[in-house]
C-alpha cells in the first residue's frame, strides 16, 4: 500500500483553529512532528499557528487556509464541527487523495447544558466521511480526549483513543501517531462501523463532566 | 419518596438465569444482599438459584418464576435481552408500581461475530422500559460489567458502572448499590436520555473482546 515506507509525515489539522483541532496540533508538535493548521480564515490559521508557536518553542507549527494546508498534509486531520464537515471535505477531496484522513469530529447538539448525539444517516460523521472521499482511508479517532486538556502543555492527559477504521495500515499508522502523545494509549477499535459508538460517547461524557465539573475521558480496561 | 427509611432490599433479577443477571446476583449474594432469580421457568430458577448457592455459601439466593420474583423484589433488576424486554416488562408491571427497576438491558444483534446496537424507536431499552413503567423508577447501569467476569467468585471487576435514570434517589440507591460489589465504582450519567450511549457502548466492547481476545470495560478518567 501506499503509506509503506513513507518516511515524511506533515500532519494538517483542518478546523485546527477549533479547540480539539488545537489542542491535538499542539500536543504533536511538541512530540517533534511537523503541523499545519487550516482554516476557512488562512489569517486565522496563521494566528493559531503563532499562538501555539510560543507554548512550543522550537516545533514545527504554520497556518494556511484549509485547501493549502489538506494539500501539504499527508495526514489530514477533521476537526471541525459536524455542521461543517460536509462542505469542508468536498472543497478539499481533491487533495485527500491517498491520504490518512483522521476524522475526529463528533456530532453534537447541546440544549439547556445537556449533550447529546445528533442522528447521522450513513451511522457516523466517520462513514459520512468515508462516503464523501472513497479514494481516502478514513480512520475515527481522538473524540474522547478532553480538548482542555490537550490545549495545556506538558499536562498529563491520561485517556484512551478509540481508533476504528476499515483500512488496517492506516488505522495502525494512526495508532502510532496516538502513541507519540505522552500517557495515551490507542486501543484497536475495529472497523469504521464501530466509529459511531465511540463519537456518541462524546456526549455521555460532556454530561458527566457537567456534574463532576470535571473532564472526564475513558479508559478501557481489561484490554 | 417512598424508598426513604427502607431497610429490607430484596434484589430480584428477573432473566436472571442468562448470563448478565446471574453474575449480578451472584455478586450481590456474596456482599450480603438477599437474592432471588426471575426466569420464565420457575424451574430453571430454582436450578440456577441451586448453581449460585453453591459458589456463595451461606447466602441467600432462591428462584422463582418471574412475576413471583418481580413481586418479592424490593428494587428489580431486568437483565433479558432486549427482544424479550417489553412482553415480560407487560407481564409483571403491576408488580412493579413504585419500585426501582434496574435496567441492565443492552440492545445488540451480533452479525458475522460483529456487534452492533440496535435501534430504539424510543432511544434507548431503558427509555421504553420507563415508557412501559410509568409508575415504577426506571435506572440504567451494569451494561458495561462483563457477565463472565462477574460470573466467577471473587475475581476482581475493576470497572466503573454508568447509572442514569430521571430520579435522584433512586439514581443514588443504585449507585450505592454499585458500591457493594468491590472494585465496582458508580458514575452518575445524569439522566435516562444518556442511557443509549451506554447501552451502544456495549456493542463496541464487545468488539474490542473480539480483536484483543479480552473481556474488556470501561472506567471514566477525570471524574
Amino acid at each position: 500500500m501506499l503509506l509503506s515506507g513513507k518516511r515524511h509525515n506533515m500532519l494538517a489539522f483542518l478546523g485546527g483553529t477549533g479547540p480539539e483541532g488545537k489542542g491535538l496540533a499542539l500536543r504533536f508538535a511538541l512530540a517533534g512532528e511537523e503541523v499545519v493548521i487550516g482554516s476557512r480564515d488562512g489569517n486565522r490559521a496563521r494566528e493559531t499557528a503563532e499562538a501555539l508557536q510560543e507554548l512550543a518553542p522550537g516545533a514545527a507549527i504554520s497556518g494556511d487556509e484549509n485547501s493549502v494546508a489538506a494539500q501539504r498534509g499527508d495526514t489530514v486531520f477533521i476537526a471541525v464541527p459536524y455542521v461543517g464537515q460536509k462542505p469542508l471535505l468536498e472543497q478539499v477531496e481533491e487533495h485527500l487523495t491517498a491520504k490518512v484522513v483522521v476524522d475526529v469530529v463528533a456530532p453534537l447538539a447541546v440544549t439547556k447544558g445537556r449533550a447529546r448525539a445528533v442522528t447521522v444517516e450513513d451511522g457516523s460523521a466517520a462513514m459520512e466521511a468515508q462516503q464523501i472521499l472513497p479514494d481516502s482511508y478514513v480512520v475515527a479517532a481522538f473524540h474522547n480526549i478532553s480538548a482542555a486538556e490537550l490545549v495545556i502543555p506538558h499536562k498529563v492527559v491520561d485517556g484512551d483513543v478509540v481508533v476504528c477504521s476499515d483500512h488496517q495500515e492506516p488505522k495502525e499508522l494512526v495508532m502510532g501517531l496516538v502513541r507519540k502523545i505522552k500517557d495515551l494509549r490507542p486501543v484497536d477499535g475495529d472497523g469504521l462501523e464501530n466509529a459511531k459508538y465511540v463519537e456518541q460517547l462524546t456526549a455521555l461524557l460532556l454530561n458527566i463532566n457537567r456534574i463532576y465539573k470535571a473532564h472526564s475521558m475513558i479508559k478501557i480496561v481489561g484490554v
